[in-house]
């Protein structure tokens, strides 16, 4: 599969900007999972299975997994969303960054064993750091732009010379990483009048959107800032709002029930 | 283990400013190894057992582990470190960065599953990204600062009013985080200037410097620019040149003698 190809089928086929994140936190699971080997696993393929028509990807986050000797479940789940559900791309939520023997490393990781389609990456090294991953033509790679946390602002909102920090990297990427058609960006949806300015500087560059429900971000404010002329260019992602959305055995159809009304919000300002 | 306490007595006590880095590459490793299934475990063991008394810290790479499914063996490199060689902290490189939830998971990762004494951790997310490892109190938190590759200066050397963005990353981190006294910094050695600069701005505050050996620092400018005034205050990580300096059965020996000779060049300077 290829990321970029497969993201805009999926934006218009499958007519949503939904992208669901798995962090499965056990603490959180519905009692009857609770103490299974494979909790992990089960849990996150019920929701992967209950949601996959509603969404334009799925966002795995690799900490919640690897706490807990997870990544076996992790391949398996990856596994499982491109056997059951082909097409739907796999962003593997990671935010590496290192020297490029190391990225290589990571790269492999990312791509080889887990067979992800996309991964998140952090832009603080710089060029060579990201090189190692854009040289997986058919991968997505998303930097760190303008993140949705507090803490966000400490360096991303610092002014440079005029601009800031996110602005440049929003422009580094689009007009020189970018040359293979590879790259997306990170931008939360707690700042609207940020995902406008990164739109206006990144074209049609695709904008991963995290910090929607559990995070409070808007979803009127954050389509209409953030969405290309198609009506596409977003991967909305929500992740505890749906995962969490049901404490019983039926939490895959309470999830299920939270995530066709945040796609078809999405939609209503497309 | 206390974090600080145990760089500090290494320093003395052990003589010593180096860190070697373990980031095993089984297509560089000598060949009788070659298909063994804990191959890593054995290469780094012997390295580990080799170089131990010539050192301050042993900073493992996760990256090389987690490219090959090999968690299990980093799990038990460290358990090695800390049982046979009690006093050396063990800094897992992992340069994770991530909002305050997926950090506290990675921080259980590196602390609980890996029992790591240090993390090196992304600052482009900000404080509340830093928070959760630096309620494990009695563990170092190494923030990335001026990295040694190339491409480091596309977003550290940007001007922020005056400063570049990575000195505001060492002046945040010297009088904001480092609350509770467990932070250090990220400084590659092939700025040696850059390391006189965060040393000015830092005080006492640790230095992880790699960039010796097979990156091309200079080893007397790098200790001249660093070291505090009781010729502590560094780790100076070297990882390939001394892993690789033997390509035959003896590879851990000869890894020994690079080691002293790296050390003895570091103590010569401070």
């Amino acid at each position: 599969m290829n990321f970029s190809t497969a993201l805009r089928a999926a934006w218009t086929e499958r007519n949503s900007l939904l992208c669901v994140g798995l962090d499965p936190d056990p603490a959180k699971f519905p009692a009857h999972l609770a103490g299974r080997p494979d909790a992990i696993f089960e849990f996150c393929t019920a929701i992967v299975d209950a949601t996959a028509n509603l969404v334009c990807s799925f966002k795995p986050q690799i900490a919640y997994f690897a706490a807990r000797r997870g990544e076996d479940q992790l391949e398996r789940l990856i596994a499982h969303i491109h056997a059951k559900h082909p097409g739907i791309p796999v962003i593997l939520d990671a935010k590496r960054g290192d020297i490029g023997s190391t990225a290589e490393q990571y790269a492999i990781e990312a791509f080889e064993r887990f067979k992800a389609d996309a991964v998140t990456v952090n832009p603080y090294m710089g060029h060579d750091s990201v090189e190692p991953w854009l040289a997986w033509k058919d991968k997505g790679v998303i930097l760190l732009c303008r993140t949705s946390n507090p803490g966000g602002s400490d360096l991303q909102f610092l002014d440079i010379g005029g601009e800031k920090l996110y602005e440049r990297v929003a422009r580094l990427v689009a007009n020189e990483w970018n040359v293979g058609g590879q790259c997306a960006l990170v931008v939360g949806a707690t700042f609207p009048a940020e995902i406008a300015r990164v739109r206006q500087i990144v074209g049609d560059l695709p904008l991963l959107v995290p910090g929607i429900g559990a995070q409070g971000g808007d979803i009127e404010a954050t389509v209409g800032a953030g969405k290309t002329a198609d009506g596409g260019g977003l991967m909305i992602n929500s992740s505890r709002a749906i995962l969490y959305a049901g404490k019983g055995e039926d939490f895959a159809a309470a999830a299920r029930r939270v995530a066709q009304e945040t796609r078809d919000a999405i939609n209503r300002w497309r």
